[in-house]
């Protein structure tokens, strides 16, 4: 895989070949260009070995170098940076992307399934909801964060070590006693395995905790509750807690704060993702931060791999904390 | 135009024949159902009259269903949100997204432009920064907030009576003295018109003001410089500050705060877009906003009609003032 990677791009191409870049893509696409241009470009991609696969491919009848991403929504930020990386990974191997919103909709996915497979796309990468996905068995689909079923490959972070490395950072800044704070699918996925590496750490340093798992449209009040709940004349029980995404994190954070409670002074505070401010560029809280470039890479490479069916089922990519400021440091 | 947008979906052909919509999607895209279902959905439509147009269409050979959006990227939540809700627009009625990031580069643009023809396309929407877009006279094309030419329709907010009811809005909360910061392109774009609209404003209401507008690529610092070079004594000779965008509003209201500043109390600050927190759902500050769905909603109409040649050069649509925090209300 890292050899492809490292493969020269249409830019190297029209660099060796001293023409713009728009002069290959046309050759490349099989649109006219004058003679000497073409001659040039055609060298430079000889010569540089360029893109062999893909035009060994393109001379294949039904590849129509289009793929599919489905995705809830581009209005969630991590979708939103996830869906730009695909585009740029499938980009950069002459792909097109058809983008399709499924607003986590099992019916709404299988729609686009069927769009999507009506125009041959040659795979599908999802980040998808539908235990039930129908699909024909011959196009490679890959998935993000949601095992469907063995047989189809899935892209994740380690969001399990991710769990153990809040809990072994909330330690090192001194927390005695954690909670665990989420929301989502009811349905087996990746994420869950925050709560589980979140379990097992506390249970490996014997550390005291308490962990609150919700399920998609609990209102944000079962959160306040339990946090009211959990405090003791004006004091939290916890010194340190661990949400499955900034973005909990963060709402978390706006009501601790709303109670008087100082974070990090009384409390420290941990979200996954890595998400941050478009304005400043900061990390909206601590957090484990996701390779969203890297889970894109891998995904496109897979994806359009001839070995598809070979893929193993699951690529664990590794996480990594970073201070965004609800943490001692 | 509001006719076509209230036509019925095939939300409304499902509950119309009692079966799935996964059902129905089936029979609009030719995927065998079993009989009684085919008839039930066939009625519906029928009965429903719906979506005539596409069905007459779809007999026309040559028809994608497919329409190409290019935006810069999907990084910036004010492209994200556009990008959502032209999937959205288009999903509606039946058609397929490409999602074509340039990157903001007219070497890209040109790329996929070309890719998207190759493909044939049915319609492009398009993001553009390239003045020089080359494109068959044919494929309909819908620009957003940047005029490529008077035959070429363009999608946009009312940014000039935008940058004037930012003025009036400031003059109301009592501020005496106004300064316009913005950063773009250097080409000709709807968001310069913010300015004009602050400019004509100023001058209508006899207001001091100054404008800094730079060039995409001059750094942060000469904002931070004209800010320091015009602050007396501690005191900046600013009460309300109006920003080409929210993104600009939130860096500029970050650096007033780092030197000792308050926002709203000394200087109030206005942006554009109307961006809101994903966390919170708060706006990122006191904005005009800019109605996304409907410029979503109006592309894509104009991009799939029938008379697209005769379409107007350009579409206004109404931007709103909310108080997000950083204006006295």
């Amino acid at each position: 895989m890292a050899k492809k990677t490292a493969a020269p791009t249409m830019k190297d191409v029209a660099q060796e070949a001293g023409v713009a870049l728009g002069t290959v893509s046309k050759v490349v696409n099989g649109i006219p260009v004058g003679k000497s241009y073409q001659k040039k470009v055609e060298a430079a991609i000889k010569k540089l070995d360029y893109r062999v696969n893909s035009y060994a491919k393109g001379l294949k009848a039904g590849k129509t170098y289009t793929a599919a991403f489905l995705v809830p929504d581009t209005l969630n930020p991590f979708f939103a940076s996830l869906t730009y990386y695909i585009n740029k990974a499938l980009a950069k191997r002459n792909y097109r992307m058809l983008l399709c919103s499924t607003e986590a909709s099992p019916e709404m996915e299988q729609i686009y399934l069927d769009m999507a497979l009506q125009n041959k796309v040659d795979g599908i990468i999802s980040l998808s909801y539908n235990e039930a996905l129908k699909i024909q068995a011959d196009t490679p689909l890959v998935t993000i964060d949601r095992h469907i079923s063995p047989a189809i490959p899935c892209v994740a972070s380690d969001n399990f070590g991710g769990g153990k490395m809040a809990v072994r950072e909330l330690r090192r800044l001194g927390c005695k006693r954690l909670a665990y704070l989420s929301i989502g699918s009811p349905l087996p996925n990746e994420a869950t395995k925050r709560g589980e590496g979140f379990l097992s750490a506390c249970t490996e340093y014997n550390i005291p905790y308490e962990m609150l798992r919700l399920l998609d449209g609990a209102p944000f009040s079962d959160f306040t509750d339990f946090l009211t709940q959990h405090t003791t004349d004006g004091v939290l029980d916890f010194d340190g807690i661990f949400c499955v995404t900034d973005h909990l994190a963060k709402q978390i954070i706006t009501f601790l704060r709303s109670q008087g409670h100082r974070v990090p002074e009384d409390v420290q505070v941990i979200g996954f993702d890595g998400m941050r401010d478009f304005a400043t560029g900061e990390y909206l809280c601590s957090t484990i931060v996701q390779p969203i470039e890297q889970i894109a890479e891998v995904s496109v490479e897979l994806v359009l791999s001839e070995d598809w069916s070979k893929a193993p089922p699951l690529v664990s990519l590794p996480v990594r904390y970073v201070s965004g400021g609800t943490t001692k440091e």
